[in-house]
C-alpha cells in the first residue's frame, strides 16, 4: 500500500471547483497534483495551480492544470508535503530544495494543508537536518554561525552534475543538522537573520491541517 | 571640498599592511578602494580586498589591489558607506542594490567601519526607505506584509534597462518607506522572516567605527 | 502625435480572438499591451499573453491579459519593437536588456510582428550598439574577441543600482558598437558561437511584418 | 590501477612556477587539483587557479591553490577533463553541468591540455549525449529544434533535489542524444545559434595537447 498516494489523493478530493491551488513539491504532492488532474477531466471541475518549483510546474503541464502566478491570484488553498512534523503542526521541509518558494506560496495561501505518510510524525523536529538555501559567497560565515547555534551544518552535494547541488533560484543548500530542536518558531526567525540565508526550511505556526497516510487508510489531523 | 573623499581617504589610511579587506560599494567607498590602491603602488604595502559587489570587484581590478574570497580568507576589516547613520550606530543601506553581499562581507569582518558625508547622520531611521531584496515571485505578498507592518513599499524600476533593477544575485528591489524605524534592531529580524525576503538594508550593532567627512574635516564617532 | 502609440495601438488591431501573444518588451510594445488590454475589456475577446520580460509579465497584469508559459502553449503571434530595422527586416534589439527571452518567445511565434516609429529605419545595421548579454566571468575574453571583430565593446553600467546592469536572467549586457554592420545574418551566429555569449540582439530572418507610426500614420511593410 | 589518476597527475607534472591554471571540472581534473596542490607544498612552486566551477573552487581551496579571476589574469594552461574526444580533439564535454564555464576559461587558455582515461577515445562524438545549458523558458522552443537537428533530448533531472538539475548559473540542462555526430565544428555553432542556448557541451579545435591515462600508462596525443 502506498501511503504517499493515499495521502495525495485524499487531499485532491478537498479541491472545489474554482480554486486557486499552491502546488507543493516532492514524491507526496505528486500523486496530489496527478489527482487532482484526474479530477479536472472527470468531473469537469475548473482549477488554477500556482507551483512551488519547476517540478510542480512540469507535473502541473503534465496533467494540464493551468498555471497561473501569485502576482495574478490569491491562492486558496496549497498542498504540500514535510519530511518532518511535530505535534504542533511544526514541520521541517526542504528534502526536495524547494523550500523557500514553497515557503512564498504556502504562507500566503487561505489555507495550507500538510500530507504525509505516517513515518514523518515527530515527537519534536531536528532528527532531519534543516534545510537552509543560502547565497554562496555566504558558506563559510554561515557554516560559523550554524556551529555556535550548535548545528552540524553540510553543503549539499548533487548527483548528474559536479559539484553543490543548485536550487531553482540558483544558490546554495546547506543541511543542517540539529538533532533536537527545542523552539522551532525562535530557530526559524534565528536562521533567517544569518546574513546569507535566504530561506530556512522550518514551517512553524501557518499548518491548518495535516492528511496523513497511513496503513489504516487515511488520518486526518486538525 | 568632497565630503566623500574625505571620509573615504581617511579610512584608507587605517589599513595595514597584510590586512584582508571588505570592499564595500557606492560612491563613498569608491573613494576608499581608489586611496587603497595609491597606498599600494606608494607605501609598497599589500593587503587584499573582497569585494561586496560587481562594482567594488571591477574597482578592485581598475587599482589593481587582489581580489580574494571569504571562502580562503578572513576579513580583518571592512569598510563601507551608509544612506542613513543613527546615534547607535544602526544604518539604512542598499541604495546601491548591493546590501545582501555587503552584510555577508560586513558581518563577517573583524571589524566595520561606515564612511559617510555627515549629511547622512540622521536622529532615527526611516526617511530613507529600507531597500530589501526579494525573490521576484513573491513580490505581491511581501507588499502585504510590508503595508500591514506600515510601510510604503515600492518596485524599484531600472534605467537602461526596462521593467525592475535586478539586483547582482538576479533578484528584485524594493523599496520600503516607514517614514520612522523606531526598533531598527526588531525590524531587521522581522523583515528577514517575510519569506521572499534575501535580505534587508538595516545594519544593526555591528559598526565599530563611524569615519565622516565634514566641512571641518575629518571625525571620527566610535 | 506619438508615434509609438500609432504604431503600438495598429498592432493590437491584428490580434483574434483565442489567440496566444508573445508580449514583447519596451516603450513601443506598451502601448500594444495596454490596446489590447482595453479590446479585452470593451469587445470581450480572449487572449493569452507571454511576456519577455518582468515588464510586460508586470505590464499584462495591470491590463488583467492572462498570462501563461511557452510550456503550455504555441505561440501565435509575437509583437515586440526593435531599436533598428533594415531593409530586410533584421533587427537590432536589445536596449531594454530583455533580447533574450524576446528571441526565444519571438523566434516560437507563428507570425512576428516589429512595432516602430519610422525612425528606426536603417539602410544598414550598426549604428545602434548590438547588445549581447553574457556570463560575468567571461567579461574580458568576450570583449577580445569582439575587438577582434572590430566592435567596441562597453559594459553597461546601471543607475538606481551601483555596478553593471543585470539582466532579468541575472547577467551583464555588453553594449557592442560596429558602426556599420555589412552582414547581419552571420553576425548574430558569430556572435553566439563566443563562449559566454549567452544571446545577442541581431534579430534576423525573423520578421514577418513591420508596423511603423509615422506622421502621416500607419504604414506596414511586408 | 587509477587510469583517471594516472592522467591527472602527469598533467600536474606539466605545470610550471608562476602559472595561472584554468581549473577544469569533474572526477579526472580533481586527481590533477589534488596534485598540483602537492607539488605547490612539496616544491614550493607558486601558481594560481581560475576555478570552471563551484566543485573546482571548492576543490582549490580544500588543497590551498590560491584562486584568481579572468578579469584579473590571463589563463597559461587549463586542464580539462571530456566525455568524448575524437580523432581530430573535438571534444563533448558537460556530463558534470559545468561546460559554460569550462569553455569560458579553456577557450581563453594559451594552452588546453585534456586528461582522461583511454575509454573516452572515440572515432565518431555522439554516443555520449550532447549536454546543452539552456533557459528554462526555453525548454520546449529548444526541444523542438533539437528535434528537427534529428536529437533525441532529454532534460537532465536531479537527485537531492527534485526537478531538473539546475547548473551553477542557475540554468536546466539537456541532454541531447545524436548518435553520430558527422559535423561537431558545424554542430557547435548551430546549437549555440538556438535561441535559449547558452552553450554547448562541444568543444570543437581548442584542444593543444590530450594526455590519456591507460593500463600501460600515461600516453600523450598532440
Amino acid at each position: 500500500m502506498n501511503l504517499k498516494k493515499i495521502a495525495g489523493f485524499a487531499a485532491a478530493e478537498e479541491i472545489q471547483d474554482g480554486q486557486i491551488i499552491g502546488l507543493g513539491t516532492g514524491s507526496t504532492t505528486h500523486y496530489f497534483i496527478e489527482k487532482v488532474g484526474m479530477r479536472m477531466k472527470e468531473e469537469e471541475i475548473n482549477v488554477m495551480g500556482i507551483p512551488t518549483s519547476y517540478q510542480s510546474f512540469l507535473l502541473a503541464k503534465e496533467w494540464k492544470i493551468p498555471v497561473t502566478t501569485l502576482e495574478e491570484h490569491d491562492v486558496d488553498i496549497a498542498v504540500d508535503g514535510a519530511d518532518e512534523i511535530d505535534p504542533n503542526f511544526n514541520l521541517i521541509k526542504g528534502g526536495g530544495a524547494a523550500h523557500t518558494l514553497e515557503k512564498i506560496v504556502d504562507y500566503s495561501a487561505e489555507k495550507l494543508i500538510i500530507i504525509a505518510d505516517d513515518s514523518k510524525i515527530v515527537n519534536k523536529l531536528g532528527k532531519f537536518p534543516v534545510p537552509l538555501e543560502i547565497i554562496s559567497e555566504s558558506r563559510k560565515p554561515v557554516f560559523s554561525a550554524l556551529e555556535d547555534m550548535g548545528a552540524n551544518p553540510k553543503i549539499r552535494m548533487a548527483q548528474y552534475k559536479d559539484g553543490p547541488v543548485i536550487s531553482d533560484n540558483g544558490n546554495f543548500i546547506v543541511d543542517a543538522d540539529f538533532r533536537e530542536i527545542d523552539n522551532p518558531i525562535q530557530l526559524e526567525k534565528d536562521l533567517n537573520s544569518i546574513p546569507g540565508v535566504v530561506e530556512n526550511g522550518i514551517f512553524s505556526q501557518m499548518v491548518d491541517q495535516v492528511i496523513l497516510g497511513t496503513s489504516d487508510g487515511v488520518e486526518v489531523l486538525k
